[in-house]
């Protein structure tokens, strides 16, 4: 079974529903089968590159309300994150575009470091005095997660890198009906929204396996080609 | 959408469908929407690591036949392989355990290179003088794929590397109902069997498109929680 997950590194709920994911996930009986895509949304895809600033301060302009109000606001969130086990730093935090970001996990992905990666980034914005918006720190994570430094740098500098593939998933997440991240889907099959508790995600899976189609329907041969030559299981070649 | 190909590097159909399946998926109008993962499974999984020998020898006792007779069996399939452009040597090859391959396979999908490295496996197999049974050849090739030598060789040199993961491959195309490989599956929802014309692949491609659900079901969230925290796609943060 395949579970896609929409997320963006500046996004809290995606942080907090990740942890509860592998929590429900890791209570499933067949989690072994289970593989985990991540998947691009950026938050603030309008955002210019290298234009960061305060969470708190964005969050206060945004919502009309005093930089207490916002902290309190964020303290409400860290409480959630602590009660998973994450850390989580009220102050300090910057906002910025996570384009860059995204298109060094698809890098990832293809190297086979993309959950180590994620994992990471979500730290140093969430947990760690570092700031995810500078390439010397996304460079410092591509090798902490494993890439190869001259690769990650070179995706870094050329920013048509991995671009369409971040594009495709935020497309396909508008086209999947998803209004906003953390987004789950499973098999394509079944969607959750939001950071829930680990036992929705949990019984999510249980209810995607459960109806998993048996068998796939058998595409019929055209053009008189029913019996195309293969190999059976004891090793016999049509010839 | 996602292409899942059972195939063993011993298998002649299994080369020349790949060739017809990239024909079939380059004339499909989504083919920058399609995964290909490739799936274990082997012909002759009983035969002892180190049992070789020559492919001709093997099929003229196995069905009973002479030599020439054999020979012209060859030549059908390589009459096929050559008709897709694909090189095809009928003398020399030598049949054997393939468990090793698969795990190195699965090192690669990891690390993004697993096309890289079946193609080129699948080269020496069928084209060139070389066998696929040996790990210095094996070894070899998954440099040319661009794999990490010390990685490759610690994968060959441990047995159970990667072995569970040839085997889920195993027991899944049997659950999936292929009886023969090569075995495509679309989106887990429709199977396609055998070396099929290229057209067949395009139509299923097309099919499978066709018909999938245009979005995932909710799984609607228990204990109450049906409005779990999310941050939508304006980058509003519910607290």
């Amino acid at each position: 079974m395949r579970v896609e997950i929409w997320s963006d590194i500046a996004c809290p709920w995606c942080y907090i529903g990740k942890a509860r994911f592998e929590k429900g996930l890791a209570a499933f009986a067949h989690r072994d089968d289970v593989e985990v895509v991540h998947r691009s949304f950026e938050l603030d895809p309008h955002r210019a590159k290298g234009d960061t600033g305060p969470v708190l301060e964005m969050l206060a302009k945004k919502y009309g309300r005093t930089l207490d109000e916002a902290r309190a606001m964020e303290e409400h969130v860290a409480a959630n994150a602590r009660s998973e086990g994450l850390e989580y730093r009220t102050d300090g935090r910057d906002h910025g575009n996570t384009f860059d970001i995204h298109r060094l996990l698809h890098l990832a992905r293809e190297r086979g470091r993309q959950n180590e990666l994620l994992d990471l980034a979500y730290r140093a914005n969430f947990a760690e005095e570092r700031s995810v918006f500078d390439d010397a720190t996304l460079l410092a994570l591509a090798v902490e997660a494993g890439l190869d430094e001259a690769e990650a740098r070179a995706v870094l500098a050329d920013p048509a890198a991995y671009a369409d593939a971040v594009r495709a998933d935020e497309r396909e997440a508008a086209e999947l009906g998803a209004s906003g991240v953390p987004f789950f889907v499973l098999d394509r099959r079944y969607g959750v929204s939001g950071g829930q508790p680990a036992e929705v995600f949990t019984q999510a899976l249980e209810q995607a396996w459960a109806s998993r189609a048996p068998q796939p329907v058998a595409v019929a041969a055209v053009q008189g080609d029913a019996d195309a030559p293969a190999c059976d299981v004891n090793g016999n070649c049509e010839v």
